[in-house]
């Protein structure tokens, strides 16, 4: 076993974008588990844009970090030393691991991942908690009818290109909006959706919309904000449904931006808007977990990753997926695996 | 009986609040009704705020009047002739009998009101269309529990009075924001409001809600939209449930108006924003009319009115509605009555 354990932390508060700056990368000392700890090597990471959040100082549903804090990121792993027996030395885990290599950490906040089951990096995307936020975000806030028209922002993200297929198997007209035009491609032509567009290079997202959805919209999947969602509102139909996933739109800017005022439609369309975390379903994650994973199983569902090798590219890689550089959920691949 | 009949049109789409030219007094001949039709005699006629929605030419939820269309309205009203076994001369009646002094209307779109019950002018304020708005908006869509902070907007208005003191009777810190002193005093004085503010002379909403608010907000009724709203977002609790019942803020704008965008606050407080319209509770009205009753008989909801004289000022008192100069459900007398 390595002597030393690397890790990555918060240098300083990003001031808009993240920067390679604002991150450092250290080394420290194992530690060894106590009682009821158990020791696990990080094989995937994952990079997710709620941990822009956790970066600024503002209050969240989370607490801030404090500088030198690890980065905080769900992982799976390989337990290397228990003292918790439920957790067998070899076995695969996935839990709160955070940016390094190694992680000591409660048995009580691990879970064990089911060997020959799907390939492990599932944890952290189709069967874990995007799949999970798309799952309840979509099916218990929005309630998407066959024939009804859904549309997601971020529709190339993680969450979104899972939401978008979740919509299409319920049997509505699915649109995203992504912010390339491989991603539109990808969309319309792997994941099945019915129509998308680059929010980078339409300049009248009302007009598009429109086009694409010719009977008005019944639901939309929200991950991004901003100008989007304004054009959004304006085409929703009676009795839409609105879930408030993210805002990633807005998470770099350093005042807040404004927009057009739409409460009055709201009321128009008796229309409802809900935000959510997906922690808020905890009780109910195993049901999520069971439908997704059967919609896997059947093939209903891809999940592309874009995976980025080695703990020091991990910034660049959370960097890059705020920016919606990569195609698929992104990982970083922390130390060898072979199933 | 009067040989004509004499009747407010709308004479042409206001820019910004409406005017009195805005509206024609003329006079029509006397109608007799066909069968299943009844001649009602306007005795109090109501004046709110969707009436404002109806004169602009934009789409809403009820197709725009044209110019020339007699003004809608909620009214109560004796029969005079009746062509409806239903309905006997001289019985009381409710109805969108519109801005005139006789209507023949059909029988199905009348409701008889109990003779000997309340006051017939109730069935246009606490057991009409306000009470139940109030009643279906706060309870239904807010689930408002004893002990949560609930801050109403327009608390002065029809529906806002009514709905602050449902609130109280379920047991909450009930905040209301109002447009003079005298209904600020109103509201805490007369209507048990736990606190209120002046929005016209307040100007840091934020500052007055926190100090109101110390245990910040669960529950928003909102009939004004704009800045107020703006800063109650900011103060919602985890869990908060907004009620969009109006944004008279904004009726009287030429051009939308703008403000800070709040979505990302729903996702930090998983909090749920939903508009409504009374008449989608159409199939509960007697729920509601039975709950608003009881607490009526039993003292325990006030509902003052403020009472025009003459059909031919129902456009005054639209427009002082409008501007807020009502103290109490806006209502306009057309013909004598005494219970």
């Amino acid at each position: 076993m390595a002597s030393v354990n690397r890790q990555i932390a918060l240098a300083s508060r990003p001031v808009g974008f993240p920067k390679l700056s604002d991150f450092q990368l250290s080394e420290a000392s194992m530690l060894w588990p106590s009682r009821g700890q158990v020791l696990v090597q990080t094989i995937y990471l994952s990079v997710d844009p709620y941990m822009r959040g956790r970066m600024s100082e503002a209050e969240s549903y989370a607490p801030p970090l404090s500088i030198g804090d690890i980065m905080p990121g769900g992982a799976v792993g390989r337990v290397l030393e228990s003292a918790d027996q439920r957790f067998a030395v070899g076995a695969l885990v996935q839990g709160m691991l955070g940016w390094q290599q190694y992680a000591v950490i409660d048995g009580n906040d691990l879970r064990l991942i089911e060997a020959g089951g799907a390939p492990i990096e599932t944890a952290l995307g189709v069967l874990g908690m995007p799949g999970l936020t798309a799952y309840f975000g979509l099916l218990d806030i929005c309630h998407p009818k066959a024939g009804q028209t859904v549309v997601v922002s971020g529709a190339a993200g993680a969450v979104g290109m899972l939401a978008g297929q979740i919509a299409g198997i319920m049997g509505c007209e699915v649109i995203g909006v992504a912010g390339s035009e491989a991603k539109v491609a990808f969309l319309v032509q792997e994941l099945g959706f019915d129509g998308a567009f680059n929010y980078k290079t339409t300049t009248d997202y009302t007009a598009e919309l429109r086009r694409l959805c010719p009977r008005g919209i019944d639901v939309y999947f929200d991950n991004v904000g901003g100008p989007i969602s304004d054009a959004v509102f304006g085409l929703i139909n009676v009795n839409a449904r609105v879930s408030v996933c993210g805002q990633s739109s807005q998470y770099n800017l350093e005042t807040p931006s404004t927009g057009p005022r739409w409460l009055s439609q709201l009321v128009v369309k008796r229309a409802r808007v809900q935000g959510f975390l997906v922690s808020d379903y905890q009780q109910r994650f195993s049901e999520g977990l069971q439908g997704m994973g059967q919609w896997l199983k059947q093939g209903r569902l891809k999940h592309p990753e874009d995976v980025a090798q080695g703990l020091e590219n991990a910034p660049s890689a959370f960097i890059g997926m705020l920016r919606g550089e990569n195609l698929g959920k992104q990982l970083v691949q922390v130390s060898e695996w072979t199933a």
